[in-house]
C-alpha cells in the first residue's frame, strides 16, 4: 500500500443547535457547503463526542483528545499550553498560568484588568520579570499578544492546584493564590510573592513611566490564572502515531498544544482567529504542507468567535468562506489524501459558549465504508456508517486507514 | 427461564473494505449469504470495534477482548497462547515464546529459518532441550507442527519485554536477546543461554546427523520470538460467566487462548484452518458439542487467509462455503439457540493484513430487539439495533440474553 497523508480539520465550535431564527436549522444545516457535503457523500460520517457524550469540552482539552491523549489524565490547566503556544519552553512538572499585564490602585484593587490595552513595551516589562528565583523556585515569564503574557514555575514539588489570582473584576483587590494541597500550597505562596514583586518591579519601569507620563495606564502587576501543570506524555505525537506532522492554527492555546507535541509548526499570515481570517491563505498552507508531512492538523476559529457572539448569521457565513476552503484543499492535494472534517465541541448560538452536544465528523478517503450520506452536519451524519464514536477514537481510525499503525497482537 | 445455550461463530478477518472488483461491495456483501442474512433478519445486528474504534488487533488480542477479558490490562506476547495451544503447561508468570527449528551455520549465521521445513525428528529434538535448567530458571521445551515449537520459562521474577532471536532473514546472524527491563534482561540472558545450549545439543543430536547423512539441512539451533508473560486471569472463563464451555477452533494461537482459559477444547478432523478445511465438519462438532455444553465458542480461519492473500474471490467463495456450515447449525440446534455471527478483526482485501475497521455483528435468539436489518455484512449491520458496541460488550450482552448472569446491585 503507498503512503497516505492526511488533513485533519477542526472547525472550532462549529457545530450547534437548532437556531429558529434559521427556520430551526443549525448553523452548519443552513449553511450552502457543497465541498463539505462532497465529502460527506465520497465518505463515512457519524456523530463524534470530543471527550464523552455531554461533556462540556474546552478547545484545548477536546484538542488533546482529537489527537489522542486522555485529557482526564494529563490535563490540568491551560497555562502550560498558553506558555508553550508563545514558544516558551515547558517541562513535564512544571506550573504555567496565563498572565495579564493589569493596573492596580496602591491599595491593590484593579483599576484595569487589560492596562489601557497595552500594546508596546511589554517585551522589556516582561523582561523585568523573566528569570526571577523565589523560594528555589524559577520562575520564567514572557509577554503574548497585547497585555497577554504568561509565567512558567521550575522547581522541585510544585502543583496546579492553585487559585487564580485575577479578580477578574474591575474595583475588586487582587485575590491570593491558594493551593488545595501541599505541594499546591508552596506553588501558591511563590505566586503571591511574584505577584507583589511584579508590583514593585513593574510601577517603577521606564515603560510604565512613560506610559504615565503620556496619560495612558501603567501596566503596574502581572496576574497569573488558569494555573497548570505541564504533563508527561511520554513519546511526541509523530513517534506515538508513525507520522509526520504539521500543525496550522489559529489560537496560541492550540498553537501551544502543537508544540508541546513537538508537531511542526506553520504560522500563516492572515489567519487572525476571528471573523475576518484569511481562510484561503490557510488552506494554501494546508496544501502546502503535504509536500513534506504525511499529516497536518488544521484549525479554524471562526465558527466559535461567531457562537461566543451569538451572531446566527455570522456562523452561517464563516462556514460558507470555509467551504470554499475546503474547495480549494480538496482540488488541491492527491486524490488519495484522507481528509477528515469535524469540530473540538459545539459553540450553540443559543449558549453563547461551548456546550456538550456532539459533534459531525466525515472521513473522505481511500478504502472507507462509504455510506448514504450527502450533507455534513449535525444531523445528516446521523445515518452515517461511524454511528457514534469518542475523540480519542479518532487518531486509531485514522491511522488504521492510512496503513501506519502496528497491530495490537498476532 | 429454561436454560439456553449459545453458540459464538467468529469468522477469522472476515470484514473487508468496499473492493474495486466487486462493485465496490464488500466480499460479505458480494457473496451470497441466506443464512447468514436470515439470521440478521430475525436477530438484532450492530457494529463491533473488537478492541476498541480504529484498533488494528490480532486474532489473539481480539479472541481476547471477546471473551470478556482486556486485553491491553493482560496481554504481553503471543508466547504463552502458542504454548497452551500445544498443550504445554502455562502458568501465571511463566514466560513464553514461539520458536522455530532453523540451520545455523558456525558463525551463527541463518542457513534456513525453518530447517528444511522439518516434519520428522522434532520430538526427539524437542526432548533433547525439554527441562534444562538455566541460572535457576526451568525451561520446558515442545514441538508443534512441522519445524514449529515452543518455549516456557518457569522461574522467580521473570519479565517478557525481551526482544527476539530470530532475525526473521536468512544470512543474518542470530540477534542477541534483549530486556527491556531488570525482570526482563535477566529472562534474556536466560534465553541467549538456552538458545547456544540447544545449538550445541542439536547439532550433535542423532536426528541431525541422519538428517546431515539424508543430505537434508540439520534442525541445529532454536530460535525463540514473540516473548509474553502468561497473565493472571483469576477465574477460568466457565466460572467467570457461569458457563460450561466448548472451543472448538482451528489455528494453535486460539486453541491456546481456550487451553488457557480452561475450556473443553474438541480438535476436528479436516479442520485445517486453511481456505480447503471442512467447514461442515466444524458445523457438526458444534451441533455436537452443544449436547453437552451452553456456550461453544468457534472460530473459523478462512476468511483470514483469503484476505492475506488478497484473493477476493477466494475470500467470497470461502464465505459462502460458511454460509453452508451456518445453515446447518441453524437447522440442527434447538430455536431457542442463541446464534452470534461476527469477526475477530477485518482483513482487508486492500490491505493484505489485519485492520481496525470495525466487524459485523448479529445475535440471534430468544427475545433480542429484532430491528429491521435483513442482511449480515459491514455496512447494512450500521443500521441495527445494537449500534456501536466494543469487544469486551459481547459476553456481558450474550450472558444478560441466556439469562446466566448475576446481578451487579440491588
Amino acid at each position: 500500500m503507498t503512503e497516505r497523508k492526511a488533513i485533519l480539520l477542526i472547525m472550532d465550535g462549529l457545530s450547534d443547535r437548532p437556531v429558529s431564527d434559521l427556520g430551526d436549522k443549525t448553523p452548519l444545516e443552513y449553511a450552502q457547503t457543497p465541498a463539505m457535503d462532497a465529502a460527506a457523500a465520497r465518505g463515512v460520517c457519524g456523530l463524534m463526542d470530543p471527550i464523552a457524550p455531554g461533556c462540556v469540552a474546552g478547545s484545548d482539552t477536546a484538542h488533546l483528545a482529537l489527537l489522542g491523549l486522555n485529557p482526564y489524565e494529563i490535563y490540568s490547566g491551560r497555562g502550560p499550553f498558553e506558555a508553550a503556544g508563545i514558544d516558551m519552553e515547558v517541562q513535564p512538572g512544571d506550573v504555567a498560568f496565563r498572565v495579564n499585564f493589569s493596573t492596580v490602585d496602591d491599595d491593590l484593587r484593579v483599576v484595569d484588568r487589560r492596562a489601557g490595552r497595552i500594546t508596546e513595551g511589554t517585551h522589556e516589562l516582561a523582561q523585568a520579570l523573566n528569570g526571577l528565583e523565589i523560594d528555589g523556585v524559577k520562575c520564567y515569564f514572557k509577554e503574548s499578544v497585547a497585555h497577554r503574557a504568561a509565567l512558567v514555575l521550575r522547581g522541585e514539588g510544585l502543583g496546579a492546584n492553585v487559585s487564580d489570582v485575577d479578580p477578574h473584576e474591575v474595583g475588586a483587590k487582587i485575590w491570593e493564590a491558594k493551593g488545595a494541597d501541599e505541594a499546591s500550597q508552596r506553588t501558591a505562596e511563590v505566586v503571591n510573592k511574584f505577584v507583589r514583586k511584579s508590583h514593585e518591579i513593574l510601577r517603577e519601569h521606564p515603560v510604565n513611566k512613560k506610559r504615565q507620563a503620556e496619560g495612558k495606564l501603567p501596566a503596574n502587576i502581572a496576574l497569573p490564572r488558569g494555573a497548570g501543570l505541564a504533563p508527561h506524555i511520554g513519546q511526541s505525537f509523530d513517534e506515538r502515531f508513525g507520522l509526520k506532522s504539521a500543525c496550522i492554527v489559529e489560537t496560541g492555546l492550540i498553537r501551544g498544544i502543537g508544540v508541546y507535541l513537538k508537531m511542526d509548526i506553520i504560522d500563516v499570515e492572515g489567519a487572525t482567529g476571528g471573523l475576518d481570517s484569511d481562510v484561503m491563505a490557510t488552506a494554501k498552507a494546508v496544501v502546502q504542507a503535504l509536500d513534506d508531512h504525511n499529516f497536518v492538523l488544521c484549525n479554524i476559529k471562526g465558527p466559535d468567535v461567531a457562537g461566543h457572539d451569538q451572531d446566527a448569521m455570522a456562523k452561517v457565513q464563516m462556514i460558507e468562506r470555509i467551504d470554499q476552503a475546503v474547495r480549494y484543499i480538496t482540488d488541491n492535494v492527491p486524490s488519495d489524501t484522507y481528509l477528515v472534517l469535524t469540530a473540538d465541541h459545539s459553540t450553540p448560538i443559543e449558549v453563547g459558549d461551548h456546550s456538550g452536544d456532539p459533534v459531525p465528523l466525515v472521513i473522505d478517503g481511500p478504502g472507507v465504508r462509504v455510506d448514504e450520506v450527502t450533507q455534513f452536519n449535525e444531523r445528516a451524519v446521523t445515518a452515517g456508517g461511524l454511528l457514534r464514536v469518542r475523540g480519542t477514537d479518532l487518531m486509531l481510525m485514522l491511522t488504521n486507514l492510512m496503513g501506519v499503525q502496528h497491530k495490537f497482537g498476532a
